[in-house]
């Protein structure tokens, strides 16, 4: 029941455990990343509008969230500004204004929030988090193999498993359409068609084909290829009647190769059928499966005419993109709970305020987290009942009692057990709790 | 000079060194605040605008950068959502929405980006990182201690020094226009032209006063007193003759006593002539003067209402927040330099690609930063300028000498020294690499 306090439509708050949560794992990422070479890119929340409009076809720009011009011309109702929707296209726009600030090849990651208008729905946010790794300027395939061992060194360190990458090349798809047969102009709609195959019974796409003008013949051939139990050998064999063809399958081959002696064996396999829907890849194209096939945690490719076309300079590039929001979705619950403090010090009369504010910056001094109760009562159980909601793994207890014999108590708040510490030695006593490891 | 690829005015690309700079300086703050007990919240970049407008008074409103309603109702021109302009506003409403599933007291710190359509001037951005902690739910001046004893353990773990703690309450000011006989109505107003004293001469303050209505002879003493060589003992005398005065006096020394403890005698003062602009402020009031006194650091106090005026529900709070973008312009220089790689790994011959590739993976699992080169150029003299420019520490080079005695080289960049490994021998020596400190 959305209240008028809930955060606008599609996007989430972040209280404490969430957000370390998400943060570990955008931590773990970043050091694989790291580990590669990639240095991070951080644009700004928004870009000029015609940066971005035109530049993901009409239902994209439909997302846009768009910001409204100030001042004296709010009033036009004109935007001149909108929400990144994407890291693409502001890479372009860097890769064109920083260019040879860059280092050659330029190897970035960026992961932040981009902001899309979509209808939200169970893990689809109009504020999500995309986590991009590209490398602009060069064509070798080294840096495609690059790019998937990243991916997958990511995965693994946040402890997935079970997926695996589906690797496949744009030219072998170009090879498959000549070997088989496709007129040219039919070529990207049969494409299209064919990246169904997952969805739709072979029939289905076949009757697709040929209402989009291909012979049912040639339809039947070419879905006979795909879904064949020994698919990958019928369309190696079919490929080696293309130049195309057999180029694209040398580039899935040399991948496999250098992907395959980082990654087990089984991981990693040709996906002839894979598409991807995206018509701006040039060479070899990878998604992630998930165990139990619940859609991509992750996909890419080469392309080497993009950042151009999105108004950056002429550069081969590669790059890949992990479904941040799913992954999180799949990962296990933290390990050890969310807690506030290990020390939590009571108050047990506003005279000796002072000096218990002063017990928690000694426990800081050591390296423990430590506030003091700022709550309202004197009772000893109500300020253990705080301390123990904090998840603090000692309190320390300083009334009139301990005044006089000039101790503290220290008390460990999974045992009951108490301690009376001289006032001297707390700091050392402290240092000492610090050191041992938690349960 | 701009072009069509910066960024749009008033924002900034962060480029690795600049990014992991501010990010370093965050996470030091991020690690005071928790160590101080006080959590994350990250809330969404943009508010339904109803949430923002109003809360920031007319100078405020039009700051607000507003985003355009979608689809069907684009044409309209209106808006119906706005970017964060603060952290405030939106930890009222998150206060509203969670109440009871919050920690009593809250204690949360939001380290973020905020947006103003402020003209963009030096130091002064559209979309700039604001740092607040705040606490919910407590009237007790220990929560204030915490704050400010929290801001001030940032500042010295970023490696700041010299700056100071000017300390006042409201209560004193109110105090002070009581023991000088300044009309209720006019208080407001007095308060605004005597926080100009740092500014103005006296004899400005004085006049502008008198324009406010305050007899002259009032405004001369008022000033005077304020401004004397002893001014705190002066205002010490003064307040004693009104009730307020004494209470405010009261929590400044029982600030002073808490924070002193635990920070250098000389950071921390009363400041009398402290007012801080903005009129939501009931209680303690403070602020961070630079050294060489270039401008407020930080600044906070205590706000018993504004939550409840914000939307949210009516508990006692205190908070402050640092200028991020002022204080990352004072820290000193990284210490050491921004560095891609520490294992860069040429390549001789296409034909030894992969197991380049492979001796890459080798040292990243060693704990490594490592990647082949992506370049086209087979000349070992580009390659080693590559391995340079990456800041690179070695560089594995693996040629036809290399294969025919079943070595690898590594070479020790800084030195240019360099050893054949045996490859069996190649995981070990990289772990021993690993294991040396940096220069």
């Amino acid at each position: 029941m959305p209240t008028q306090f809930d955060p606008p439509s599609g996007t989430r708050d972040f209280l404490a455990a969430d957000w370390e949560r998400r943060e570990h794992a955008f931590a773990r990422i970043r050091s694989v990343f790291a580990r590669y070479g990639f240095e991070p890119l951080v644009t700004p929340a928004f870009e000029r509008l015609d940066v971005l409009l035109g530049k993901y076809g009409d239902d994209g720009d439909k997302l846009i969230f768009k910001i409204l011009r100030r001042g004296e011309h709010e009033g036009t109702g004109e935007a001149d500004l909108a929400l990144r929707y994407d890291h693409t296209v502001p890479l372009a726009r860097v890769a064109a204004a920083y260019g040879s600030q860059l280092p050659t090849p330029y190897k970035r990651y960026a992961i932040g929030p981009v902001w899309r208008a979509d209808r939200p729905g169970r893990g689809r946010y109009r504020e999500f988090a995309q986590c991009d790794l590209d490398t602009l300027g060069t064509t070798s395939v080294l840096a495609d193999a690059e790019v998937i061992c990243a991916v997958h060194d990511a995965l693994t360190e946040l402890g997935l498993d079970g997926f695996r990458f589906l690797l496949n090349s744009r030219r072998v798809l170009a090879g498959l359409l000549e070997a088989f047969g496709v007129p040219a102009e039919l070529g990207p709609g049969v494409l299209i068609t064919l990246d169904k195959l997952d969805k739709l019974a072979p029939g289905e796409v076949i009757a697709e084909l040929t209402e989009r003008g291909l012979p049912e013949a040639q339809a039947a051939a070419l879905v006979g290829a795909m879904t064949a139990g020994d698919a990958a050998e019928q369309i190696r064999d079919a490929l080696k009647g293309s130049d195309e063809g057999a180029a694209g399958l040398d580039e899935v081959d040399s991948l496999l190769a250098l992907v395959g002696r980082q990654v087990p064996g089984d991981r990693v396999v040709f996906a002839p059928r894979l598409v991807r829907g995206l018509s701006y890849y040039t060479g070899p194209i990878w998604e992630v499966a998930a165990a139990g096939g619940t859609g991509a945690l992750a996909g890419g490719g080469r392309y080497d005419h993009l950042i151009e076309q999105l108004g950056g300079p002429d550069v081969p590039a590669t790059g890949g993109s992990l479904g941040m929001e799913r992954i999180l979705l799949l990962l296990p619950e933290a390990e050890t709970r969310h807690t506030l403090l290990d020390v939590a010090v009571t108050i047990m009369d506003e005279r000796h305020g002072a000096r218990s504010f002063a017990f928690a910056a000694t426990a800081r001094g050591a390296g423990l987290r430590a506030s003091v109760y700022l709550g309202s009562s004197g009772k000893l159980g109500r300020q253990l009942k705080w301390a123990s909601d904090t998840g603090a793994r000692w309190a320390l207890i300083y009334g009139d009692a301990e005044e006089e014999v000039g101790t503290v108590t220290v008390r460990d708040m999974t045992s009951g057990e108490q301690t009376a510490v001289p006032l001297t030695g707390l700091p050392g006593y402290l240092a000492d709790l610090a050191a041992r490891p938690a349960d």
